[in-house]
């Protein structure tokens, strides 16, 4: 097994330099090759995945598990019409960030690269190794997969159709590789391929991000746990706080920037949070509330100091009653991931208090946090939401996967 | 000792946010009372300084490391100095990167905002201190400094001194420290508290960079090896090729931006190389050469395979003679170390080649590798030379000290 790893590895690192220098054209005729394969191969494909689903049922995986691993025809049909849209996007590479002359007649231009070679560390959704292939490939970037287990022969079958279809355009051999080993070795070793490897990103829960990260030797860039806030203050139009929070809560609960914890200005508290409490319940969302919040509706759950801490990516909420802007920044400071926060304010002051101390990806004035999206953000597409600062921070779509060098023109300058 | 380094790292943390919103100019005075400091307190701190030096001298160290360590008025006066430098650059902190409007209304802002606590891990300079607390400050984080266990007094001594003349100024405490533990284990401890540390930045020699990015669970800045070429292509104007050589090599070796080996043409190897051996045999430099390189002077060493690999960061150089720019490329590629290649020629094309297809921080088409320097960029200062390709990739000044954070307002804006 190591060796199917390093093979790939290596492989992967041995196409980097042709991949890097590839013409945006044939890129994005290697995506289209891609999309129309999937549709004429789409009976293959659900063959392969009911075998993934079988084996999954007789392993009494959840529904959700199930589901998630799940293609159909219209899955496939999203999946091509995804790498469509990623071929319509610009190509980041050989964009000349900035250029400046010294005064000693050198002329630098900072280039955009790609990063070289990527390891993609996810879990059991099939879509994400044509979404990750796909952005990889755009910008230039050689790509080693390592899916869910319980999506293997799904995931052999896709890696290998992209593969027989993007060097059909001329893409490099070994550009696009799957780790078919589902042996959780695999991707330690993977992770410990600094001379090949120039960074990871895992996409899945947490326990699959702290794994990564504890293991790996390459750069990684983490993604999505999301233990998102929506701070009410004083001042708010109460009818807007109710449509963010219900809205930043409810309209996909198991999203990373949906919210988990609402937190109100003591002020309003009596005034707003019945009928926010009402309306939130209406949507069947489960309501932990703190001693305060629970003098208001007695009938609430009681909020624990481990409810603050916790991303529940279900319809619960975590409620608590704060003093005033302060005590919110404090609170989202001591127990927030960093990902997304909202203020729902009419003063301007708090707001920029609120965007400039809170230490986090995105920072929300008077909108849902739901925003937090490569798409939404207006990238076209996105690899994840990274929640470390190095490198990239928040919505990674492709130009967060590129790096840059320095390219200087000189005519004989030697230094003094 | 753990203890010491819970405690200093925490309390950086706590201090990250006040230090990110804190004025430019009282952080600007700061770096000014710190210098006056310094400049008054010279005396004691030579004191300090020469309890170091006469330890190093009992444990026998080398000249050159006692040298790294000694400190001198004129020392303290060039640390001043850069201190006042860092002063007048300009706050990277608040810029706005860019900034764009959604169709739905929302207002997207991608602001600067500092890393938050970096450690810094570095060996026995004690300006390093000074610099890399002066940089972090002006940058707005926080740092976390651990200095060669052979500086422990200067170091002590500058921290202390940095640490008062900035909290007279009114940076908050905890901003800058120092751990004063010179265990080896106080340098894993710190690189294992992801909690409290967001980057770690090493500067030294490439034991110590292996060392940090083995055992950090922090993400890692990789700086400072550089196993740079000079590539003498065919159409290059000789006499500038021996000048930029020249100075690659000679002007100061021990640095990471000068060359290790030069790759010649071997079209005009047997009319360039005579000469060029003999300028650089005459400042002192052996030279290893490839058998071709021997056919043409006898008297030189054999380069090994392990020669290509060698950061000698010394008079040494090694020399092989290529069949043209595809094998100068494929030795680079094989055996660099990713920092700074040049090429020196006349043919635009084959400069367009060598900077596309290599993948260094730093390309250069007629001029000395030695340009690789953030004061030689015009980044006023640098805290080292990024050899990574996440976050930053060469000379890393206040910017490259910086993450961002993107800020969104709204006006009630909900997701469909």
């Amino acid at each position: 097994m190591i060796s199917e790893v390093i093979e790939k590895a290596a492989a992967a690192k041995k196409t980097a330099m042709a991949l890097s220098v590839m013409d945006t054209k044939a890129k994005n005729a290697a995506l289209l090759a891609v999309a129309s394969s999937l549709l004429s191969s789409s009976k293959d494909l659900l063959e392969a995945n009911k075998k993934d689903i079988e084996a999954a049922k007789s392993k009494g995986l959840s529904k959700a598990l199930i589901d998630r691993l799940s293609l159909s025809e219209a899955r496939i049909k999203d999946m091509a019409e995804g790498l469509k849209k990623v071929a319509g996007l610009k190509d980041p590479v050989g964009e000349v960030i900035c250029k400046w002359k010294r005064p000693n007649g050198l002329r630098i231009k900072k280039v955009r690269v790609p990063l070289g070679v990527i390891a993609i560390i996810y879990e059991a959704r099939p879509n994400v190794t044509v979404d990750a292939a796909a952005l990889c490939l755009k910008s230039g970037n050689c790509v080693v997969l390592r899916g869910g287990s319980d999506a293997v022969n799904s995931n052999i079958f896709l890696a290998d159709l992209i593969s027989k279809a993007a060097s059909s355009c001329g893409i490099p051999e070994g550009a696009v590789s799957l780790i078919n080993s589902t042996d959780r070795k695999a991707v330690e070793d993977l992770l410990s391929l600094r001379q090949y490897i120039d960074c990871a990103i895992p996409r899945g829960g947490a326990g699959l991000i702290d794994m990564v990260v504890e293991k790996s030797r390459v750069p990684v860039i983490e993604t999505g746990v999301g233990n998102c806030h929506a701070y009410v203050e004083a001042s708010a139009d109460q009818k807007m706080a109710q449509e963010v929070v219900f809205n930043a809560k409810v309209q996909r609960p198991s999203v990373c920037n949906a919210i988990e914890t609402l937190l109100v200005d003591e002020k309003i508290a009596a005034g707003f949070l019945p009928s926010m409490i009402k309306h939130l319940k209406s949507a069947g969302v489960r309501i932990k509330g703190c001693s305060k919040t629970r003098r208001i509706d007695p009938s609430l759950e009681e909020a624990s100091e481990e409810d603050w801490k916790t991303e529940y990516l279900d319809l619960i909420l975590a409620v608590r009653i704060v003093t005033g802007i302060d005590e919110a920044i404090e609170h989202i400071t001591k127990y927030g991931s960093g990902h997304s926060e909202t203020i729902i304010t009419g003063d301007r002051k708090k707001a920029g208090l609120f965007t400039s101390k809170l230490d986090s990806a995105a920072v929300y004035v008077n909108a849902s946090t739901r925003f937090t999206d490569g798409g939404e953000f207006g990238f076209g597409a996105e690899i994840g939401i990274s929640t470390q600062k190095l490198h990239a921070r928040g919505p990674m779509g492709l130009s967060e996967l590129t790096s840059y060098k320095y390219v200087i023109e000189g005519s004989g300058q030697i230094r003094k």
